[in-house]
Parts: structure tokens; C-alpha cells; sequence
């Protein structure tokens, strides 16, 4: 397999787990945060600023790389990695979540989903196969099925159709499939019902996926909820196969999903609020543009060690955005990418020392704080 | 005096020198291009990535630093080194340019001039000791008297008024000038008129200071008109002061600026023009952003070495800016300062080898190729 996972440490309290993801693009410690690089680029960093915060897998949309600057070009370019000069493996999502979350600009059809770019209303086809083209031109290390995402909240019956569509339409990639340098993971339906969530997992198992993606969740349903079917729905996923729970990114949500035994994430979280002046800090999140910091000569988070808080101030910070200045913004994102990187790399250390559950009680009696 | 000046070499064929200022933060070579810092950041970079490329003295602006975010905040922090993280020096204009600029915002008295800011719109009043206390909130190393800069075109009556204001503004200054760590420069007016710029030099010069602006160019006048300016005003000037010519940056005009014997310039345009996916090589500007480039796989200039050509393609880089990504923006920028600075470096080597008019003549044959 091209992509193969180990598992070095399995947590006695929780299911909480620390392993290796190998790809042919190096060696990715679990459980691991996935930089968001929509574009093909983490927004405001350049790589080697990523890499060097400790990001080692990045994801990116094939949906906005399909429409902008197309797939094609990124294949002349010689691949994602090549066209955005990033060294490490990259997971792209399969467009299937931008293209349903398009509302009135799509029409979904058994063969797959019509819809109108929400850049120029130009009309497209996105379909299983068409998916796996898609991403075999961009080149990713982990390409991801084509699945269809059901809204929260829905009815049982639209759960149902949504995951049975799934399962049709993830044999239909297996079987489009072409890449020998590339894996397929599968995406896990079937929102908040158990019955469901198990025959999501029952069908995909029998395909037979390196990696099993957990969708439909983080769309909107409480956090509470979220666990719940988390609670339920990873036991039921091969112990052997890492565990990607998509879109979930809050420093609190990753300590969750860790407990429940999920290996992987991936959110624009920590670069979209950074975007709008909020930062994490070990006693919660800090909404640096906010008036009462315009004379703070402090440090965003007085316990990090990042470039931002080695040398600026949330004085200067907040100014900088205010004044609608890019290094603003370019500090708080690598503020916030270093904070939940570094909390990944000290969820695993925890693990491995066997101390995880009281680490995830400590940081969040902190950070609740807020 | 707080900013000294030696002169290690003059060249025989023209007026060029290399030189080196000295200030209290460090010593600058000249002829040194200064990067503009207007809101406390080189737009898009981060101080250490300015130190990176070679800028060693910055420029930054009175007065949008006095509306925003106020001067008295930067005293607060410690001075604008300190706030912005810049670890060399500072030189800050006096606001007079900007105020000037404000057109129907601004009027015009002896003592001074009553501004409407463009932030806002509340009112404000710039003097020769007002512009000095800012400028020592500021606590820049080298501060700018606060000048009447007449328009191009304008009539000799206009030119002349202005010249003579800036006179007695520029004793203004020198006598509300309090902070020893802070050195300041008299500013030249006088138009394009030979008459007025010998009087605005003997009027400065009889005052004393430690280095010189040349104003009242690059506000609009052709190229050669400018040229014409310095042959017959540069001569007049004290030769072992360093020369600056404010607003100047384009390759052309620097290489033709230093024949003529400038020692300092600084100029918004590498940077602005980056923002608009603008790039210099070593044949000309080229447009990064036009749709010929869109699949050209070659970087920005094939003869460069910075961070942006080693690693990115002109269509990756185009990709970015019509995405609005600001890593486009700080990829072009970079490449611009980066050539810009390098230009500096190769025109002061090429002067201490006695080789300055040779190098100007090929680099502009190249650049002309455009």
C-alpha cells in the first residue's frame, strides 16, 4: 500500500493512540493537524514557514484547485507539490463537501453533482470519477472519496440516502482509481444515528480503504453531539487504519477527538480567526483587535515561544490589523498554526508517556479559563 | 554629532560615491536605498526578512504614525524600534510631504499647516515643533525638518515662497530640536529654478546639518527635468554630507540618482508596485499577473537568487495574486526589495572598483531591453 500507518503507543485510559502515517513523501507522526492550503497555499505562509512550525501533511481542496488555476495547469506544473514547492505529503479533500455545501447553485444526481462555480457561475460536473481525476492530476499523496455530505440537522431519511450514496459512489472511486503513488481514503456517513454510522462503516470496510475519513461531523451540531458520535462510531473503525475527523480544528475538539481515537484532523480554524484578529493562548482565545489591548506590551500568549510572541506585542499586533497591515495577520496565523501544532506534538509526547488523560485535563482547565 | 558620514571612495568618471553613515544603531553603507516602513511595517515583511535581503536603515512616516497609532503609544512602547522590532536605524520624514498631499484637507499658515486626517477626518496642526516632538516620540534616528514641498508644475513665485518657508521652518526645527540620540536633516526646495535651489542650499547650509534632502522631486516632473535638478544642485551641496533624494526608486533612477552624487534614497515603489503583481528583472519590469503568464513555469527573474525565484514559478506566483493569496504579494514583494537592495550592493562594489559608469551603462542596456 502507498500509504501504510503504525501504531507505536495505544493510551490505557482513553482511545487515545500515537502512531506513524508512511508515505512515499516521508514519515507523519499521529495523531497530526493538517494545515489548510485551500489554494495551494496555507494562507499568508510561505512553506518552509509551515514546515518549520512542525506542519508535515498539509490538505488542500481539489473543488478550488479545480476552478482556480484548474487541475490541468497544476499536472504541467508538475504536480501540487511541485507547483506550491511543498516537501512533504499533501491529503486532498475530494470537493465533494464545497460542492454541497454550494446550496442552490448545485443539483445532485445519482452519477454525481452539477453545480455553478461560486467565482464565475460557470457550470461543472463533479462525480466519483471525475473526483479521482481530479486529484490524480493535482497529485496528492491521499486523495479522498467522493462522498455527500448530509446538512445538520437532517432527517433519518436524508442520513440514510446520503450514506447509501456514499458507499455506491466510494466503490465507484476504488474502481476509477489509477495512481499507484496515490491513496484513497474512505469518508464514514451517516450524521448523528448509530445504525447508520455502523452501516457507513460495514460498507466502506467491505471496499477496503488505507484510511477512513469520519464526515458529516463539525457542521454545525453541538460539541456534545459531536462526541457522542464519535463515542460510537470509532470502535467500530479498523484499529489498524488511521482515523481522519474531518474539519475540526479548536484546540478543545482536538483533545476530544484524540480521547475518542482519532489520528487525524484538519481545520481552517486556527488561520481563519487568525484572519480576524483572534489568537489562541493557553487561557483560551484572545480577540487581539479588540480596543482594551491598544496599549498591552505583552506578548499574545505570555507562555509561547513562537517568532510573533518573541518579538512583537499585542500593541503592535493589534495596530498592524487595524491598519489593515499584512504582517498582522501573517503573525496571529503563525501564532495560531504553532499553537496547535505544538499541542499535537505535546498531545503525542503525552501518550507515548502515558499521561495523556491528565495533560487533556490540565490544558483545558486552563483554557477554559478564557 | 549623532549621525556621522566618511566617504571611502569617489569616483573619477562621475560624481558617484561610496560612503558609509554612521549612526548610533549601526553603520549603513551608502548609497543605501531605504525600504518605507510607512505604518511601522515594510508592507508585508517582517523585520528579520528586511535584515535578510541587506536593508539596514528604514524609513518610516510621521504622519500616518501620528494618527494611527498614535505617537504617543509609540513613546509608550519604548520608541518605534521597539514597537516594530526593527533592530537598525530609523529614519522618519516629517509629515510635511503627506500634509502637503492632502490637497483641500490642508491649509497652509505661517506657523504652520491645519490638516484634516484621511482616517477620520478630525483636525490637526503640523509645525516645524510639532513635526519635531512627534518625530522624537517616534525617537527615529535621523528626523527630516518639516518642509513646504511645492507642486510640479508650479509657478517661480510658488517655488519661491516655498523655498523660503522651508528656510525659516527649517531654523524652526533646528531650534525645537531636543533629543541628542537623534540626528536631523535639512530638506532643499527650489522647483526645477538653478536660482532657488542655490538659495535654498546656502540658506540650509548656513543653518548646518548633519545630512541633506533634496525635496520637491520625483513629485511628478519627466525624468530628465529631475536629472537636470542634480547636475546643478548636487554640486552645491557640503561633499562630506550625505545626500538624500527623497521619493526615488525605480532601477534607472537610483543608478542615475548615485552618478550624480546621492548617497541616500527611499521610494514606495518596489513595494507598491509588487502589491500590483508588478516585478523588476534584469531586463525590465514584467507584469507577473497578465494571463501570458499563466503557464510559464520559469521564475520572476531567471537571474535571481531570493527566496521567491528559488523556489516558485511565474504561474504559481500569478495563480496567487489572482486568488488573492497573500503569499503572492509577499513573494513579489520580497523578489523587488531583493533586487532593489542587491542593486545597491552591486553599484557601491562597482564604485569602490572604479567601475561605476561601466556597470551603470550595461545594467541599463539590459533593463532598457524591457
Amino acid at each position: 500500500m502507498t500509504v501504510t500507518f503504525s501504531i507505536i503507543k495505544e493510551d490505557t485510559q482513553t482511545r487515545a493512540r500515537a502512531g506513524v502515517l508512511h508515505t512515499l513523501r516521508g514519515d507523519v507522526e499521529t495523531p497530526v493537524f493538517m494545515p489548510v492550503g485551500t489554494q495551494a497555499t496555507v494562507k499568508t505562509m510561505t512553506p518552509r514557514e509551515v514546515w518549520d512550525l512542525g506542519g508535515r501533511l498539509i490538505l488542500s481542496n481539489t473543488y478550488h484547485l479545480y476552478l482556480r488555476p484548474g487541475s490541468g495547469l497544476v499536472r504541467e506544473a508538475g504536480g501540487l507539490h511541485r507547483f506550491m514547492g511543498w516537501p512533504g505529503p499533501i491529503l486532498t479533500d475530494s470537493g465533494g463537501f464545497q460542492v454541497f455545501s454550494l446550496g442552490p447553485l448545485r443539483r445532485i444526481e445519482e452519477d454525481g453533482v452539477w453545480f455553478r462555480s461560486h467565482l464565475d457561475g460557470s457550470e461543472h460536473f463533479f462525480s466519483p470519477e471525475k473526483a479521482m481525476a481530479v486529484q490524480e492530476d493535482l497529485g496528492s499523496d491521499i486523495a479522498m472519496a467522493f462522498d455527500q455530505c448530509a446538512p445538520y440537522p437532517c432527517s433519518y431519511e436524508e442520513a440514510r440516502e446520503a450514506v447509501e450514496r456514499t458507499s455506491r459512489w466510494a466503490l465507484r472511486c476504488r474502481e476509477a482509481k489509477r495512481r499507484s503513488d496515490q491513496a484513497l481514503f474512505g469518508i464514514i456517513q451517516g450524521g448523528v444515528h448509530r445504525d447508520l454510522r455502523e452501516k457507513s462503516v460495514r460498507d466502506l470496510v467491505a471496499i477496503g480503504f488505507p484510511g477512513y475519513g469520519i464526515g458529516g461531523l463539525s457542521v454545525g451540531e453541538p460539541k456534545d453531539i459531536m462526541y457522542r458520535v464519535l463515542d460510537f462510531t470509532v470502535p467500530l473503525l479498523p484499529v489498524d487504519r488511521p482515523r481522519y475527523l474531518m474539519g475540526v480544528g479548536s484546540p478543545d475538539c482536538l483533545l476530544e477527538g484524540v480521547d475518542r481515537g482519532v489520528d487525524m484532523f484538519d481545520c481552517v480554524l486556527p488561520t481563519r480567526i487568525a484572519r480576524n484578529g483572534t489568537v489562541f493562548t493557553h487561557r483560551g482565545k484572545l480577540v487581539v483587535r479588540n480596543a482594551q489591548y491598544a496599549r498591552d506590551f505583552s506578548p499574545l500568549d505570555p507562555q509561547c515561544d513562537c517568532y510573533a510572541c518573541r518579538h512583537f506585542t499585542r500593541a503592535y499586533i493589534r495596530h498592524l490589523i487595524k491598519a489593515n497591515e499584512v504582517l498582522g495577520i501573517r503573525l496571529t496565523t503563525l501564532h495560531n498554526l504553532h499553537f496547535i501544532l505544538s499541542l499535537m506534538g505535546r498531545i503525542r509526547r503525552a501518550i507515548l508517556e502515558g499521561r495523556f488523560a491528565r495533560f487533556k485535563e490540565e490544558f483545558l482547565a486552563r483554557w477554559g479559563g478564557e
